[in-house]
């Protein structure tokens, strides 16, 4: 990736700290190249003192040190470097000797978030990697909560309070036991409390609730295992409020040590999750929503959408930006790409005219979807290329999809060449037509890989017409394409399972 | 790839027809880019006539043609597509007839392969994907069956024989139902004597044995199955003579269609696996070697590499080409990666000096590839970069290396980072003492990484004394490494489990 630039975005966070590199090419795509993660703690036994202990700076500073050599050494600009810093460092009552003593080892300038600004990058997080609308963002962190209020895209209330999962389990559930009633019911209450006298618009904003965090990651993590469901990531997952419900009683009878070893929660936030889960069990409530959004976006991304994006600092259509995102780092002949996009939606629509196929634009957005990433596997080895490009959609993610239709996307591109379509491991992420929607997906992407065999772009375009049970398929053309019908020809099995019709080719 | 050059080469088997593109740069990497692969057969009914059929011949000028176009559309000048026909084209009565149709379709240059030129490059693909050095090379195609010595690297004998899978089953095993005993017989007979006469010399040479083409890939997949291996190819795969014994006779049990159905032989090539395994058995038998080794390079590959590797046509090692060339086409910060080699080597190298590890050269080889891989799954997505490391080097696979030694280094590139090694569905390609091997690299390529964790190459190398149960790791810099050993020192627990000993580092 030559031409691509860089930036450095360190979070300095109450819990943890991160250095993220994202590479990019500006309106082609991005992507996370780098990362460091350190379970820092920096804002431990902050709520008794009211100052960063000297324990934590340590290995706060010794953390910060790795980065700063990081940064030198993979040749950024250590001025260029966006390194923000948030509630444990902005309350800190010796925050400014602790950032003299920062610049001193690494030569970083730090950046201390007010907290609007830090509940500005959390909304911007869930816009660009969501189709939230109209709701509202919850990033919970280690030391405080932000909640934004979203109206048509754009952010109207913002609010930060000190409910973060450190401060919180210090507080209220320190100790290596179960917790108790009395424990639990004390930190809901000062949580409640705290948020229905200066959150009250959170029950006015739409139903749609959209949290960010690792806290909120590791709860969907363990949401996900608890169902059996298959995961390649959280981005997209739903957390039911009941479920959450059932979960904070589960974790409460639990030890914290026995936290740290359920699946999905890692071990360093064995702790936490209880407290982090009850403040999210509290926001649901005093909002009312029925379930919380999960994106694996946080903060830095928020940071780096800002200029990536800038001026605008919003995605037109994230679930569009995603595909192209991702296609766009994978340029596997794009002429030929297009063309299969573009014959198969042909298809598609005719299909739809002639009242063989109903009209559903989210069908016709994932079949579009598959067709621009069908091919990307190729990046991993031609044989088995299929495979592959399935691997690789489920595992870099499309943020603003669900995990069913990225498994979806995934498997129509899976059996773009051959192979009966089914969803394997997968299949219980599907709802009930799910089956016949990935074999007529799978079949019209199939037919137009075909008719695209000799990658010239020969058959120009599809006309379609349906009569007596039978497909008519009409190709218009430049040349000769009887290699393309011949190819396409064979594909009249999978036709007729997905659409019940014969299918016939006129050149 | 902007700056890779490409060529094309199409093989006109007698069972197959397959384009492939490979892209390439001189003396970094090469891979396959591109394939169309379609089973034209054009050989059928040739034993019988000795001409090639009508209908064959029409299957295989709409293939061609294809084939053009795709040349043509992907910017290919057919004056350098390599296309290269064999046996059943070769040996056809009517085959400038059917050459000058074909040029008439598509304007591609064919050229008809004889028989010391066919085998010639059955040789150059197996001597390059494999550590081959005495011994012998089987290709076995639809038509015919080549065979060449070889002695230190070198061809020597080289003969090929119309015993091709496509003829001896229209001639010895046709029809819809089990094969006789007496049928096999015949066919066992007839490729015995004629190889008995022409082909002495097999029993000669060096006892290794090295087979290409569909037929072998077919049979070393359907064993792998039959075995219940983990699979991710064939290449490297040692198909023992006994195996294939038992084989045959399940094969021949049943009927074609019933073959075509075995798990890892092809549909399409149900009628013609039996055939082809009774003639393996044959060469095995006359050469009197005890296992065939797989590769899943073939003639096609030969073509490419006497042009990639001019004018020697011959890796100067196979597995270190192999593992260069996977590192070359995913370059993520080479210095880092360069020096994370480096200090594993070192440590390792030290530790058998100072008496904690054995001399052992494999399993230095294997932590070298390893370091060399152990980033390049960045590529798919940086979060768990670790386990698409591991996808990347199972998938791509490592010629030269068995499917023990690949599954090795890939595993010890997954738990690069975290985890506690092991191996999964992967145990049962391991040997008894597998699991402390992986140990003991994974814990060196996690101290290495660990000591090149700010990725500035601070830690210059480091030196190793052993004495009272401890290891002593000391640094040598150029400059402050205070964070290079607080990140190594958390590794002492894996090195305590993989060598048992105390690591003490000192700065």
């Amino acid at each position: 990736m030559p031409d691509a630039s860089r930036v450095a975005v360190i979070d300095l966070g109450s819990n943890s700290f991160r250095l993220v590199v994202f590479s990019s090419i500006a309106g082609r795509w991005w992507r996370r190249t780098d990362e460091i993660y350190e379970p820092v703690r920096i804002g431990a036994g902050e709520g008794e003192t009211g100052a960063l202990g000297p324990a934590p700076m340590e290995r706060a500073l010794h953390t910060i040190e790795a980065y700063a050599h990081f940064c030198r050494a993979s040749g950024l600009v250590l001025e260029e470097v966006q390194a923000v810093a948030t509630s444990a460092i902005r309350d800190a009552t010796n925050r400014e000797e602790f950032l003299s003593s920062v610049g001193e080892v690494s030569g970083l300038p730090v950046r201390v978030l007010s907290r609007e600004e830090e509940a500005r990058y959390g909304y911007l997080a869930a816009v660009n990697s969501t189709t939230l609308a109209d709701g509202a963002m919850l990033d919970l962190g280690g030391g405080s909560v932000q909640l934004v209020g979203v109206a048509s895209r754009t952010a109207r209330e913002l609010g930060s309070w000190p409910l973060g999962a450190v401060r919180m389990t210090e507080r209220f559930l320190p100790g290596e036991e179960p917790a108790t009633k009395k424990q639990l019911k004390a930190l809901r209450g000062h949580v409640g409390d705290t948020l229905a006298g200066d959150a009250g618009w959170l029950a006015a904003t739409g139903d749609r609730l959209v949290g960010i965090g690792g806290t909120v990651r590791n709860l969907a993590a363990a949401a996900q295992r608890r169902a059996e469901l298959p995961s390649f990531g959280v981005q997209g997952f739903v957390l039911e409020r009941e479920t959450l419900a059932e979960m904070v009683v589960e974790l409460a009878e639990m030890t914290p040590a026995e936290r740290a070893r359920v699946p999905g929660i890692k071990p360093e936030r064995g702790d936490l999750i209880l407290a982090g889960a009850t403040v999210v069990e509290a926001v649901l409530e005093v909002g009312d929503f029925a379930a919380l959004e999960v994106t694996e976006a946080g903060l830095r991304e928020g940071v780096f959408f800002e200029r990536y994006l800038a001026p605008e600092a919003l995605f037109a259509d994230v679930r569009e930006a995603s595909v192209l995102n991702l296609a766009h780092q994978y340029p596997i002949d794009p002429p030929h790409v297009e063309h299969v996009a573009a014959l198969a939606l042909q298809m598609h629509d005719a299909l739809v005219e002639q009242g063989v196929l109903e009209r559903d634009a989210a069908e016709r957005e994932l079949l579009w979807a598959a067709a621009e990433l069908h091919d990307i596997g190729m990046t991993v080895d031609y044989d088995d290329h299929h495979k592959h490009s399935r691997y690789l959609i489920l595992n870099a993610g499309l943020p603003g999809f669900t995990p069913r239709e990225v498994a979806l996307i995934a498997q129509m591109a899976r059996y773009h060449r051959k192979g009966s379509p089914g969803f394997g491991e997968l299949g219980s992420l599907m709802g009930e037509a799910d089956d016949e929607l990935l074999a007529r997906c799978s079949a019209l992407l199939r037919l137009a890989e075909q008719l695209e065999r000799s990658r010239d772009q020969l058959v120009r375009e599809v006309r379609l017409a349906a009569d007596d049970g039978r497909v008519r398929l009409e190709l218009r053309h430049d040349g000769d394409v009887s290699v393309a019908a011949w190819a396409a020809e064979r594909q009249r099995d999978l036709f007729q399972r997905a659409f019940g019709r014969d299918l016939e080719i006129q050149a």
